[in-house]
């Protein structure tokens, strides 16, 4: 059993009334921590991608709401309501495609409407919670998505690690898990273009509890499964939607054609929070579009000829008949469906 | 009728005895010519990628044995045919994959096989003639493939135009007809990763001729196909084995399974030169792997954690069954096999 440090890896923390996050945009050069002391400034560190991943993005979210509270509860404890909404507007308008950070805010708007007086002890009791119930999930995730490995070589798109997560990670849980149990022989990982979080954070967050890791172009796929013949292409999720439709960073849908093309199976790792059963269909998400800066340029410096553009859609839908299994905390749902989820959601899998 | 100055973009010229190259390595943010005046000098431009592109290389080369003989005969015009024969393998070894290099190098030894005396100008004329002929062959090809189009967006790979050709161009070329006639409404180039023969070279080339581009991510090739319906994916080739399996840049295999899961015409553009008939199919061609610093860095400068590795196989293989067009100066195949590449060459298509 080899050890798992994962505990090193802190993307988002509360430290002394402030939020604290490990800007992923300098990493793996620097590791340099931020802290935020309002909800304004979180929100823009959200849009700006300090931090990113569904579930880090909501935990991040949710000690938002928290400092928003304490913000406008301390400018008027009679006038605190109405302020207070225009934040949380902001919170969750900051990314448009990651269900976690809507699904955080509602969660700790829930409480705030029951609440007359100082609620910030309960509301940070609760956003604590949501940071330790990630974790929690990501680790029997792990345990469950490694169960259905054996000695295969797996590979991985962008990061969904405990990088984009509380700790531990979704697709990276199940490969820490599946690693410490010598259920994986090889980690490859596309480099996940534009923005490079495969390069980045996924090698640096695997080489930092001494899993071997090889990247690869997003293109050379097709190329590495004909050859190489990897068991698993293992991902996370922004969203999934109730019929199993996977929204999840560019690429995925790409990776989860050429899984079945090649018989490659193909497994999905997200907690229940990133299950969105308020829509039918992965066509109905609304997905982000960035700028075409960040297909065009690198660390600042101009990578492509003057004068093109680009089209720098950020997520796609993966369509539910592509996906082998969805890993969730609650259970494994094989080749899921509207019923299935369902299910799932209802406790009864 | 749109003006096409394909003509200004030279990527091999033979100039006062010498073989000059655009390095395509500094391409877009330098346009600079190197000068080469011996075949070893132009073997490691080959290895090193100053010129590539299968035709580009193919008419470098064929440059450089002039340049080789010319040495060898001027050092002893007694014993120039055995240190003749240690450069034309030199040459012959700059790179495994692309065909045309062979192709080249084969049809002036032929003739230096039956020379006696100052064998110099007719290669140099045989030279020029492949130059030149590439040149009409990419002409013919723009024509045919253009034939096949209709109002439509096209997604090319790599760069398959006038800098990896003689001129013109064999994917490049068909795009560059299509847009003279009207015939196409978008282009799309994905990057190319790694090297960025999309962003640095197709971009570049296209807007010289003012033909719009919009660049994208090898991941997002499955999303634009789904939302952005292009009629046909257009790519040129390294390598075209006697099956029809075409070895071309690392991703077009990928494209090729995603383009046949979206109903998206996939083409090959390549002249007879690229057709490899000693090849039964691409299983049996040797596929470059280059260095894992390719993907590790840019420009020099690490982009990826520190200990990480690369798997970096620079050509894959597109099986016959995924073209639906395969154009040459020949004429088209539909659905290429062995059959109808046989007529092809054998001049009864």
């Amino acid at each position: 059993m080899k050890a798992i440090i994962y505990d090193n890896i802190k993307a988002v923390q509360w430290v002394d009334g402030r939020v604290r996050l490990l800007d992923q945009r300098l990493l793996p050069d620097k590791v340099k921590y931020l802290d935020f002391s309002t909800s304004a400034e979180v929100a823009t560190a959200i849009a700006d991608m300090v931090v990113r991943g569904a579930p880090a993005i909501g935990i991040t979210a949710a000690y938002g709401v928290v400092l928003a509270v304490a913000q406008r509860y301390g400018e008027s404890a009679q006038r605190w309501r109405q302020p207070l909404q225009e934040d949380l507007d902001t919170l969750l308008h900051a990314r448009p495609t990651a269900v976690n950070l809507r699904w955080a805010v509602k969660r700790l708007s829930a409480i705030i409407d029951t609440l007359n007086i100082p609620p910030l002890e309960p509301l940070l009791a609760e956003a604590k919670r949501i940071h330790a119930q990630d974790i929690a999930a990501n680790k029997r995730i792990g345990e469950l998505g490694a169960s259905l490995l054996s000695r295969d070589s797996v590979l991985t798109h962008c990061n969904a690690g405990a990088l984009a997560t509380g700790g531990y990670g979704t697709a990276l849980g199940v490969i820490r898990s599946a690693w410490a149990a010598g259920k994986i022989k090889n980690v490859y990982a596309d480099e996940t273009r534009p923005w490079l979080q495969g390069s980045r954070l996924t090698a640096w967050e695997l080489l930092q509890e001494g899993i071997p890791v090889t990247l690869l172009c997003e293109g050379a796929a097709a190329a590495l499964m004909r050859e190489q013949r990897p068991g698993w292409v293992i991902v996370g999720a922004d969203r999934v939607a109730a019929n199993g439709d996977v929204v999840n960073k560019i690429g995925t849908y790409s990776l989860a054609v050429i899984a079945r093309a090649h018989g490659v199976r193909f497994m999905v790792a997200a907690p229940t929070s990133t299950l969105d059963m308020s829509m039918p269909s992965g066509g109905e998400v609304e997905i982000e579009h960035r700028s075409a800066d960040e297909v065009l340029t690198l660390q600042g410096k101009s990578i492509a000829a003057s004068g093109a553009t680009a089209w720098n859609r950020v997520f796609d839908v993966t369509p539910a008949s592509l996906v082998d299994a969805l890993v969730t905390e609650q259970g494994i749902i094989h080749n899921p469906d509207t019923d299935k989820l369902q299910r799932l959601m209802n406790g009864s899998p």
